[in-house]
């Protein structure tokens, strides 16, 4: 599996970024003043091959997992809160539908590792792999298997997904304690102490933020995770949204197509990807700067620049669907903008 | 003029801060997780005064005026490139065309001071206080019933725009040069060095940008622009354009309406309003961090943090009509999201 991950991917063709700026530049504008939309619009080109693309068809993937660690009271809410959360994605009224719906894009809610078991509802995916982890201060919250399962899944809905024709992906996830196995990834892939990458999560307070902190530390020392095995890191110290978050942006890398990735627990899915084949960092798109302090050290270490800043700290593919409206906005530049030539500016410059 | 100016806006009332808390607090979240979306929502509402405020219908006023201090080589681009973009807003094909549209906000390009005479057109408000500033390394730019009649303008357009129902509106301008006015006025103003204030506008090479700051030096020299006196300020060192930005916020602030600052030199219309009566400032929102050095002293000296930072530097009200859909997904959220009671979600927080 890893063997092919880390073969089915490929590099842009750089040859597009020229293609799109040539055109860009021809834009009634002085050359490069529309910043980061252009940038946006000229990775779009590249990562789908094509000097005029459509505005894509988009779906959030908003993954659900419980979490053993939940037991040592790291979380502000209690674990029943992530299958109440799926119920209220379903009802339509959590913040991601909201967004969802402002964006334009479907939301797909995918139980991979509730401890829970859903009747069957229109818009969510049942692939659970786990009832939620196992208490990774005690041993390893998944098996090796289990957590090659949960980036299958990933895999499998992108691919799903394209074939339904859509062509833009966003992460988001649920699951009540998940910054406790986030900030765990982020320690052991940079090599950064655990307080470095530990934050509030949901909100809570100093005493509860010490317990995070050394339930993670514990969680290393007992598992003793292998940084350089992205997998051991998912299975031993992860999550299951997290690893399928993971799937998802090495499935959108292999078909060639964006993944517009969330906040600070979809980043950490992102990093094990990356840590997987880092080809794919091309075809990823930072959503925001969440408040989690974790968040900038993955993306440094990764090389990702976030579109929006907007203090956000809530998940769900949230910061995503609100990114990928900026990545229309660029694309749309880039398509509808008259050129000199069409518009009767004079676009040379005379100093 | 500036009697009324400064008696007719009336402060926020800052009950409606706690009245939308309340809501937001409210929906199935963590607390303030939305970051500076739950802040849009609850100035949005403090501003319309109303506990549920509609999705605003939204206009960009797109300001043309030219500027005699051209003439000094301060511009990448000759003055012609004013009125030709006056054509291509008309005929949909400028930045502001394409991203009013992904706003879903209307765009009325108003001719304050362009030196050209144009046919009426549908979607140009003909509004011509001058044929051009004069150049004002040589004397002032306007004179002060000129610089009047242009704040005028824009509080008439406001109040124009508020009777068709508009409830948001966004400013913009296009004029060669004008990024010289606009840091003539931001040195004035915040008493900072002219070099620190001035930047390269939509281009220009080292010894543009010398003759730039040198011209902006000489100007500020020959006229002495009396800094606690702004309607002096916008006469002597601003442009037509800036003073219609500046009546616009404004009238804006009177009716009790939001106003959406775009970059550099809306920023300088914008304080030219904040140096009449600070009390504009509740209504408006900064759109985003432009390129031009120049902005974040402007907006450091209003308390403004803006919602965007994607390296524009075009204007034409480019970056507020991209800001506007993040007003609007920020009322959204307060909408349309579920409260724990609804949605069945423990809203308790356990630690």
């Amino acid at each position: 599996m890893l063997q092919e991950l880390r073969e089915s991917i490929k590099p842009i063709d750089e040859s597009y970024y020229e293609k799109a700026q040539k055109r860009l530049d021809n834009l009634t504008k002085p050359p490069g003043s529309l910043g980061r939309l252009e940038e946006f619009a000229r990775r779009l080109v590249a990562i789908y091959r094509d000097e005029m693309p459509e505005i894509p068809k988009k779906v959030v993937f908003t993954f659900a997992g419980d979490h053993g660690v939940s037991e040592e009271g790291v979380s502000a809410y209690p674990s029943e809160v992530t299958r109440q959360m799926v119920f209220n994605f379903i009802n339509g009224g959590a913040g991601i539908n909201v967004l969802a719906r402002h964006a334009g894009a479907d939301v797909v809610v995918v139980d991979i590792g509730v401890n829970f078991d859903f009747q069957d509802m229109e818009g969510l995916k049942k692939r659970k792999v786990v009832y939620g982890t196992r208490n990774m201060t005690k041993g390893p919250a998944m098996t090796v298997e289990e957590a090659k399962r949960c980036i299958e899944v990933g895999i499998e809905l992108a691919r799903e997904y394209a074939e339904m024709g859509y062509r833009m992906f966003a992460t988001g996830e649920m699951g009540i304690a998940n910054t406790t196995p986030s900030s765990a990834i982020a320690a052991v892939i940079t090599g950064r102490d655990v307080a470095e990458v530990t934050g509030r999560g949901t909100g809570i307070g100093d005493e509860a933020l010490q317990r995070k902190i050394n339930a993670i530390k514990k969680a290393i020392d007992v598992n003793k995770p292998d940084p350089s095995d992205p997998i051991d890191v998912l299975a031993k110290v992860g999550g299951a949204e997290i690893g399928g978050i993971a799937g998802l942006c090495l499935g959108a890398a292999q078909l060639g197509l964006p993944v517009v990735v969330d906040g600070f627990i979809s980043t950490a899915g992102a990093l094990i990807a990356y840590a997987i084949n880092p080809l794919v960092k091309d075809y990823m798109f930072s959503a925001h700067n969440s408040q989690e302090i974790g968040h900038k050290v993955m993306l440094q270490h990764m090389g990702l620049r976030p579109i929006l800043d907007l203090d956000l700290r809530l998940g769900e593919g949230t910061g995503a669907a609100v990114a990928m409206t900026l990545l229309d906005a660029g694309l749309k530049i880039y398509r509808e903008m008259a050129t000199f030539d069409e518009a009767g500016v004079t676009g040379e410059k005379q100093c």
